[in-house]
């Protein structure tokens, strides 16, 4: 195999030829991944800036830098799951498909609390890092049905097909549910209903379920 | 919230009109769920028959039962995870939505041991009974590519779109390799390749999107 080039997360702006590395960011390149002076890496803003570089003291010596296309705007609203682990799975799916943003989102069913801001942001830069993408998520904190963007489409057993839903209405924010399901009145007027399976699917299977089509279909359409 | 109605796996095949409950299933029933006698609850045998049925002593009253319309053939072959814990999500989420096998695929590259069958099996069966599914997935221990079924797609990069790439080859196998990527000469050369994201996917996360993307392409074509 061929050796593995780190790829490293420094929020910009960028405006020296050399960025420094945070101590954590050093330790690992330096003393897990073995990395020298010279060796080579990647970087990126999460802005859709990436670089490659090599490892120069502490700091990552520029080189040569693209700006990505952004992917289509998708964000994704989620009644935060009870346990802290399906909570961690979902920002780390969601911004490996480059969501771009994650809005927990408040219900009248869902009891659990989102997880902290300074953890949900650490597992979305190591997703982003290791999925070597340009685009890190934007997470909020919480948001009702209000606060979310339209067109939005609401994730639920008794829709149509996702496939449908996304194609028709092309979907920029896709709304999942609590376990217990939405109350009754619970969902906007405004908003189409969705069916992702003939089973009934965990929060963070819906949500990563619905990252999977939006990202897929619009690739497949050439649309950007 | 309405009370939850429990759904419990039970091998057949079933010849009495009472179904006996494992003690652990008992247990769980009227220990942690609080069920009684007389209460609602539906059952599957995983090859397709759900039942509404009541709790009778430690057994299951049989109701009415239909058959479910089988899921389009789908087996996903997977090398499989160092962690165990990506290892537990792929056969849960891999089961949520109904595929119908998973292999745990023998590559080059991949160094890490499938987990113990009798855990996946657990593991499958409690994401049935979640899911309220009718259709148990079965779980190869481990295969090479020459033990997979054909229409076979290969999950790359390098690939055309995932969504062009089911379509056209009406995959009822797709292969997700391990983290140091396929070896050189390693794809057969009957099976195309597809590319499921712009970024790289973990093993995980590749597998449940090539599920999620199988399952709602044939949904949204009405074929079964």
């Amino acid at each position: 195999m061929a050796k593995h080039v780190p790829h490293v997360y420094l929020s910009g702006p960028w405006d020296k030829s050399q960025l420094s590395l945070e101590d954590p960011q050093f330790r690992h390149l330096s003393g897990v991944l073995r990395r020298v002076d010279g060796s080579a890496l990647t970087y990126t803003d999460g802005l859709g800036t990436i670089g490659t570089g090599t490892l120069h003291g502490r700091a990552i010596e520029r080189g040569a830098e693209q700006v990505l296309d952004a992917p289509r705007p998708l964000a994704i609203a989620v009644a935060p799951p009870k346990s802290i682990d399906r909570a961690r799975w979902i920002v780390e799916k969601l911004q490996e498909f480059e969501v771009d943003a994650l809005i927990w989102l408040r219900t009248e069913n869902g009891q659990a609390r989102p997880p902290k801001p300074d953890k949900s942001v650490k597992w979305a830069i190591s997703a982003l890092e290791q999925s070597r993408g340009g685009y890190l998520m934007r997470i909020e904190q919480v948001g009702g049905f209000d606060s979310l963007l339209r067109p939005l489409v609401v994730a639920d057993q008794a829709g149509v097909s996702a496939v449908t839903a996304i194609k028709q209405d092309g979907a920029i924010c896709i709304a999942i549910g609590p376990e217990g399901g939405w109350a009754p009145g619970e969902i906007p007027n405004d908003a189409p209903v969705m069916s992702l399976a003939d089973t009934v699917l965990r929060i963070e299977t819906a949500a990563i379920a619905a990252a999977v089509l939006v990202r897929t279909i619009s690739r497949s359409d050439g649309s950007d």
